[in-house]
């Protein structure tokens, strides 16, 4: 039976409510051996207390040894199964730019490159142009019409841009233009289906008017397209958990993820003191809340250890609020572990901690990576993670008589 | 999606060097309450020392309660689920005895049984004969003629001896022609479909000639057989990680499993010393080893506690000359637990040690089953650890964006 067809038949709706605060990148390393990790070094008062007080365990955010993307660290999270949800790189850029993507659409992760005059790649990524030469070429590109089809181009920075197609019958079972090496053209298009045939045909279009266009514009005087991909079609959180579900996050990335699986999109500000006013304002109008920290991920990306510490602890201090709103439970988590030691996305489960008062207390005194090995909850796979919200806020009924 | 296709999209080649350890039936128990495991008692101040540094956990090697073979067991540490690769026994007894099983064979387990003058089943296994007689009437078995199939009559030891049939079209879906009793007649072979009909009428013919050829041997004047397997088709270790992978065994049986997952098998000598000699030498050839050190279980099965301990300390003094070599990853673990106690393979979890420079450290101090139990690995599937080797050594790019 599928987990989500038993939240569907176990589930209430009691009324409670449900934190789910995820510190992007949480986990990570010590630098040294003997030493501490990030969140083991940061003073963390706040969370500490909630730790004493929950149940903690370490999440595995895919399998053993996966290291996942922002894309199928949040679907974990949000309890659908990453290795069964797919989501095209096409639809995860243009998540990432705010793009609205729809279900007419396919969207496209494109490149700048150079071309020589027999047509020949010589640069796969265009001298990496600047991000206003990205703008100004997408302009220029907005201009081409495929019969049928109605096209987005939309700046990314650098080589990088997203064009979507929109129409009738559009599949993406479509293989890259990009051949991965220099000294070749950029593939042609050919589809596997015939919704995906007309898809190669628009996009061979797009491709030949691009070269048109950009041909005194060298190094960007041509492009290639890879990662074609429908936007998914997914059961909302709201049809699974019958939760009414809100998003209050800064980084678009995040807010498209949400916006996969239904939650209302909320309006943050910039900061974690505006989420944590928007979340206060909204308090009513939701049964859960996803919020999302970026900067824990982007200081550990950056190989910045005390930055990363910093972070944390700007986190702890504003976790009263959420407290004080007295929510049902809460989990802080990440979608991975971000160590700043490997300064990239790593495998290693995430600290993790539930506070509600039907758990059932265990040894972890604090939170960090060696105390959560101690904790209650073991060591779990993130798609588990809602079970555990909904079951501990008193929002799922018995299996079974 | 499948692990082995998760593995193929994400792997990348570095040039990392991972060394399987295999210390068959490693884990144990107390002889009595409160008393310390094999593996506790044991002075091992080199594998101590690796699970300071690294990163610990138990292994369970099909599901919670299940006692592996060597089949399943192996199958699982080189990341094969061993509920969905399942190996027949005929092929499992073939590669114990070092034959070589190809694709046209169907591999069969033989036992000797007596039989009345009616034909009738008096005793199973003919009285237990000595392996000499077993090697003599499989040599006069040798003589079978079937036409179109060949057939290599091979002894194993006392009543059991292997059949290959090799020959085109032949299938594995034949019943056992031993009935389990005794008074009764053996079974006539049945296949399920025309390939495996092939199959049961050369093993019908090959009955009949056996039973007039061992006429006047009583008691080994009659044979049954079962076990009915085909030679799985298997996707290489090579095709799945992108190693190149060596085995390092002495016995006949390891050497067939590693065959049969693609693995090159270097000539590894007789004692541990010139495995160890072999790996050294064999070092830039290969990015991944197995090296199967049997003696942790023929001394449980014996029920040889003390033996059982000096067999794992003469291990621990060969370590170091695995870390000499500088490897970025080391996993020391078993097949399945061999507790002396019960003289047998058991379902218990199995201390599992892994070492490499990007490991998380955890609370576990020794190499012994309850300082695994505070490790970070946890208690996980065996079929997880060489996803996790590919991540600790740096050979794992990350899922999805």
């Amino acid at each position: 039976m599928h987990l989500h067809q038993l939240m569907r038949d176990l589930r209430e709706d009691n009324g409670s409510k449900i934190v789910l605060v995820v510190a992007d990148g949480l986990g990570g390393l010590p630098m040294e051996f003997g030493g501490k990790t990030e969140l083991e070094t940061a003073k963390t008062p706040n969370l500490d207390s909630m730790v004493r007080e929950g149940v903690c365990g370490l999440s595995i955010p895919v399998l053993p040894g996966i290291a996942p993307g922002s894309g199928p660290g949040h679907l974990g999270l949000f309890g659908y199964d990453p290795l069964e949800y797919r989501i095209g790189r096409g639809i995860l850029e243009a998540l990432g730019i705010n793009f609205q993507v729809g279900p007419r659409d396919v969207a496209v992760r494109g490149n700048f490159c150079t071309v020589n005059d027999k047509g020949l790649i010589t640069d796969r990524r265009a001298g990496r142009p600047s991000t206003e030469r990205c703008v100004d070429m997408c302009k220029k590109m907005q201009a081409i019409k495929i019969p049928g089809v109605e096209i987005f181009v939309e700046p990314v920075r650098e080589h990088r841009f997203v064009v979507v197609f929109r129409g009738d019958n559009l599949g993406d079972l479509v293989n890259d233009t990009d051949p991965q090496a220099l000294n070749v053209a950029p593939l042609h298009a050919v589809g596997e289906d015939a919704a995906s045939q007309n898809t190669a045909k628009a996009i061979n279009h797009f491709a030949v008017e691009a070269g048109k266009l950009l041909k005194n514009d060298a190094p960007t005087n041509m492009v290639t397209l890879r990662g074609f991909a429908r936007y998914p079609k997914i059961a909302t959180m709201q049809d699974i958990y019958g939760l009414r579900c809100a998003c209050i996050a800064v980084y678009p990335m995040y807010k498209g993820l949400a916006r996969l699986v239904g939650m209302d999109i909320l309006d943050a500000g910039a900061t974690l003191a505006d989420q944590m006013e928007t979340l206060k304002k909204s308090w009513d109008k939701y049964d859960f809340f996803f919020l999302h920290y970026k900067y824990t991920d982007s200081t550990g990306e950056d190989g910045n250890f005390d930055a990363k510490v910093a972070k944390i602890e700007a986190l702890d201090l504003e976790m009263p609020k959420v407290r004080g709103l007295n929510p049902d439970v809460v989990i802080v988590t990440g979608d991975h572990s971000t160590p700043s030691k490997m300064k990239a996305h790593s495998w290693h489960p995430v600290p993790t901690l539930l506070s509600a008062k039907t758990v059932r207390p265990d040894g972890a005194v604090e939170f960090g990576e060696a105390s959560c090995l101690r904790g209650g909850l073991g060591q779990v796979e993130a798609k588990y993670l809602m079970s555990l919200a909904m079951a501990h806020a008193g929002r799922l009924g018995k299996y079974g008589a």
